[in-house]
């Protein structure tokens, strides 16, 4: 028998708000493996025109569209997180890239890449020459080409990773990336943002699905 | 200039969550007007199979299938509010209906048909006969007749009306159902569920689309 919800006292009800949360660590055994690949696909160029000391990450914001699991969204900003977010049955990347999307009635998506390090990134590289300290700047960068045309990887329902941590947030880890930044280039965004890894949250029996 | 995010006291992290919740009064002059119809059809049959005296309305759990917005979901259960929780230009309907959806990663869908009084529904009157204060009974009902096949209304952001309030709800507010209900099915209903409303809740910004 549950309990009586009063009606008469509607400031009183309590919420279940803080049980979907991100980053996560993903434990592949417990993924529900799906056919084909992510859903989504850019509509037009990914195009950086700002660039924002955030004090605790560089965020980027610009423009351009992308078909997401049969809604379109537009990309609203990319920022980056050293080393990942999110786990891989433990294993920490040593990037991780946000690209955030939002629809018109405002659900959000967050596709993240999870990079290795190995050859310099050129737009990275701009990034980095485009930094400083304190200050916004203009931008302008492309960043299409670290987009897989066949993007594989894992799609569940989370959170923002910063506050206000809002929920409802759907999120693609995509795990092949056409993106790899250098040591150096790791090196660069360690020393100018040393720490800002939410740590991973609690699943709470959320599925995870694998597009493999 | 932020304030500083410190990665060394996350729990502190403060949240936003409340700010986008239901129900809300839909103020049609600023609504965005969209082309077409809600995109809302259902893949299967939606039928009842259980019948619960909810304390505060009845819930019949059930199965069906729909696409919705370019997604796949799966029918859950629908329940009742009298008079209708979302207002239309601060007017309230004698009935909402609640269909609610969840996906594969636990998106939730409510599709809510605004009800006016007419005829007597059949469907709605097994539901009545069905009846049994306190206790659930098995059932055996189709609505899917209560569904148009263009269905018309509204689509935005917020939240189950009833705890946990879990945000991240996507809205279809129907407003051409193919279902009235009698008077009399109605004086049924709220003499069993006196009041079961939760109040409009702030739109906080929020877009809510209108498909016409």
């Amino acid at each position: 028998m549950t309990h009586m919800l009063d009606y008469n006292h509607q400031e009183q009800w309590s919420n279940g708000f803080g049980t979907q949360q991100s980053p996560i660590n993903i434990e592949t055994k417990t993924a529900v493996v799906r056919e084909g690949t992510l859903e989504f696909s850019t509509q037009s160029k990914y195009h950086l025109q700002q660039e924002v000391d955030d004090q605790t990450t560089v965020r980027l914001p610009g423009t351009g569209n992308a078909e997401i699991f049969g809604r379109s969204f537009a990309f609203q900003q990319v920022h980056f997180h050293a080393g990942s977010e999110h786990l891989i049955d433990g294993k920490q990347f040593p990037l991780e890239i946000h690209l955030v999307h939002q629809n018109a009635i405002g659900q959000l998506v967050v596709v993240a890449l999870l990079v290795q390090t190995g050859a310099a990134d050129p737009a990275f590289q701009q990034i980095i020459d485009g930094f400083t300290t304190g200050k916004t700047d203009p931008a302008d960068i492309q960043i299409d080409q670290w987009l897989p045309e066949q993007p594989v990887g894992f799609h569940y329902l989370g959170s923002l990773t910063t506050p206000p941590l809002t929920e409802g947030v759907e999120w693609l880890v995509v795990t092949n990336p056409k993106v790899t930044v250098s040591a150096a280039q790791l090196d660069w965004f360690k020393q100018q943002f040393p720490y800002d890894n939410r740590q991973p949250q609690e699943l709470n029996g959320r599925m995870i699905e694998w597009y493999k």
